[in-house]
């Protein structure tokens, strides 16, 4: 079993509206020193596979298909540790 | 500069049905091989700070106030690399 983290974000061509209101949120607040805010979705899940390569196949198909918008978002994966 | 993640997500004590939909998905998909979907947002920044603690000190109280709803949700706050 292998617990899989994938990081789901609008692509660096996509303006984030979102990002940038909650930076102008968080300098209101007095944070000045924070910057470059940038956000995201992840999805945590297991796969039952018999090696990594088999899950990290397996959470790219469903990235492409399902998790991630590929028009406008780019996925990252990141195997967790094995259970 | 410190690159700080935040982390966020439901509690484990609040339900997420949306988490609960895209299993669903999933395994409609034909994907059986996928279970335990869960799912939250992250947020990343750059913060002006001359410590490590500090980065973080200042990353838990803009996530208390602003980032998280810590009614129902938890945060988790990762350093990612000095820049």
């Amino acid at each position: 079993m292998f617990k899989v983290r994938v990081f789901v974000s609008y692509k660096e061509s996509v303006l984030n509206p979102q990002a940038e209101v909650i930076e102008g949120a968080i300098h209101r607040l007095g944070y000045q020193t924070i910057s470059n805010v940038k956000m995201g979705k992840y999805f945590d899940f297991d796969v039952e596979a018999i090696s990594e390569e088999e899950a990290v196949e397996v959470a790219s198909k469903v990235s492409d298909q399902l998790l991630a918008n590929i028009n406008m978002e780019s996925y990252h994966i990141e195997l967790m540790e094995a259970k």
